[in-house]
């Protein structure tokens, strides 16, 4: 299999290279080739030719089975007035592969609930996954400057809703067959359209599956207070944003949480949610746990390598079980290395 | 002073008449002529009138000192296909009054920790207050629909953001000085106009105050994992709506958050963050604290009662203290009627 690597900025590099060395080892082991081409993306790309996605790295990524993506931005890149950033590489490559659904799985680790700020008996039992649409909605909208305002406008089709609804549908039917629908229906026009398409694509084409609307503002309270209800959280592209972040605090850092962005074709782009730290960059601190439970989302939703795939959670299981913390999920001061994380999943 | 009063719909006539009595004795108690006023909003404007925001409601707030606002909606008018929806009615007014500043402040009180799905350790010592934007952004923005799509348009003009910006910085002046501006600036255009002018109003007109920039994903989790860092949280307006409501649950309750709108006239509008709780309406167990203690900042904002205000608090503080507690924050099954929780700040 085609492996395209971009490890991006800050600690994208060393979190892809402790993934890579995993996904190594479960060639190793099970017998797969798998071929692994590094390309630049976000600001290493921008430093080195100008765009944040290079049509090199476009080309590769199309060619290949699956993607594996560090992260982006910095404040070397950050300057309001850039005409450029990091940022648009990540955001063009997920459009050009057409990548609307962006899976994102929380589960929090028995071990790792004392890194959370939620109290432990609310987080025993969650398993929630959000769906995030990720090539519609005010992120790709026209944006407009003037001199004395600005505006970025939300689009919403039928069909772009459809898709990532169905996607979220058939997800759930592998899992406890409940779909919680998150919008703003009570303001915003691409809401009401939103909830109308998700209730007839649920009653039309699964039945079978529960749904339930509810909207962002007290999604962002029931997600802290009542987060072992939920199955399968399907929403817009910024609320998809928000709500995913939030939900990292249930399993105590966003250091342990992965996603696969998927599309109608075969090749999907998994990366870690977490950015990329500058604060902590090059330093072989930064937790990579997070990249290699995308390393294993990539076995299996690109390759369909589901035993491979789990195998891997479950050394990453077996790592956190045995308190290989990095210094994000230990008390402070303490943490182990990049390095020696990953070698606790080996 | 002339206060007009917004019952509204669900439970927005129990907790309003409590925060009523409340006022009317502090009247008695500190020698002021309150002079209440009873109009229709939301859902029961619209089955009286037909409109969710009658002409006549509209006037009399235009002429009060202040009006105190109970909740819209309701699942009778939320079908999808409504013409005219509650909601329009609390927008039209926010927007009609200019309200452009939504003040909500959130300071866990002690006793109701036991409520707040955060661990204790993380909340003693909070004390924030979010400032939102109300009357512009996503909500306000031209909304279109076709046979097969909906959009939104975001809009943010330099003057709306300076106007709350400056609010904020007032604010923290009389509090710890430190401002944090909440923004989407790696992909929203309206976010980099907002960081830009929020950075400009800091720097030309209040030196004294810091401010610091964040992107609204990583303050989604700080404000979990971080939130004594807060003082004063500046931001646009569905940012706001989720922000707020997430931190809500720092408090324990949204039963437990009040809040200001104000403008640059003198009127202002108080309400409750909470919803209108349809599932708890009629049954005179709805948690008054939130629109008592949003009578409280009408006493301070609108009528300059600031030691009438701070008794008010206090009144609440010390019924919280008792364990005088509505089902919301009491353990499951038990909880005092919204007329003992009334009658305890008397
Ligand atoms: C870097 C940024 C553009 C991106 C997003 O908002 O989609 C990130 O926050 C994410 O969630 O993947
Ligand atoms: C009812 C709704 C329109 C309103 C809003 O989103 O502003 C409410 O959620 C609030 O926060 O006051």
């Amino acid at each position: 299999a085609e492996i395209v690597v971009l490890p991006g900025d800050g600690i994208g590099p060393e979190v892809t290279a402790a993934a890579v060395q995993v996904l190594r080892a479960v060639g190793q082991r099970y017998g797969h080739e798998f071929h692994f081409t590094h390309e630049l993306i976000g600001g290493a790309a921008i430093d080195a030719t100008g765009e944040p996605l290079p049509a090199r790295t476009l080309d590769a990524a199309k060619r290949a089975d699956a993607v594996l993506l560090g992260a982006v931005g910095g404040p070397k890149w950050s300057d309001p007035g850039a005409k450029v950033r990091p940022e648009q590489g990540l955001l063009a490559i997920r459009k050009a592969l057409g990548l609307y659904a962006n899976l994102r799985p929380v589960k929090p680790h028995p071990a790792a609930l004392g890194a959370s700020p939620i109290k432990p008996h609310l987080l025993t039992g969650v398993d929630l996954i959000v769906v995030r649409e990720l090539t519609g909605g005010v992120y790709f909208g026209q944006k407009q400057r003037t001199a004395t305002s600005a505006s970025d406008l939300c689009e919403y089709s039928v069909e772009e809703i459809e898709r990532v609804v169905r996607r979220a549908c058939t997800l759930a039917r592998s899992r406890r067959g409940h779909v919680t629908s998150v919008d703003k229906a009570n303001v915003l026009e691409t809401s009401r359209l939103w909830r109308e398409v998700t209730t007839r694509v649920v009653r039309d084409e699964f039945p079978d599956v529960t749904l339930e609307h509810q909207l962002v503002d007290s999604m962002a309270m029931h997600l802290l207070s009542r987060p072992r209800e939920y199955d399968v959280i399907v929403t817009e592209n910024m609320f998809g944003d928000i709500l995913t972040d939030e939900a990292s605090m249930l399993a105590g850092s966003l250091g342990l949480l992965p996603s696969a962005s998927l599309g109608e074709g075969r090749v999907g782009l998994y990366e870690p949610i977490h950015g990329s730290a500058p604060d902590i960059a090059g330093r072989g601190v930064a937790n990579p746990y997070a990249t290699i439970l995308s390393a294993a989302m990539l076995l299996r939703h690109s390759l369909g390598l589901e035993s491979e795939a789990r195998c891997v959670e479950k050394a990453v299981d077996g790592a956190l079980a045995a308190g290989v913390f990095t210094a994000d999920l230990a008390p402070a001061g303490r943490g182990v290395s990049t390095q020696a994380a990953m070698v606790a999943v080996l």
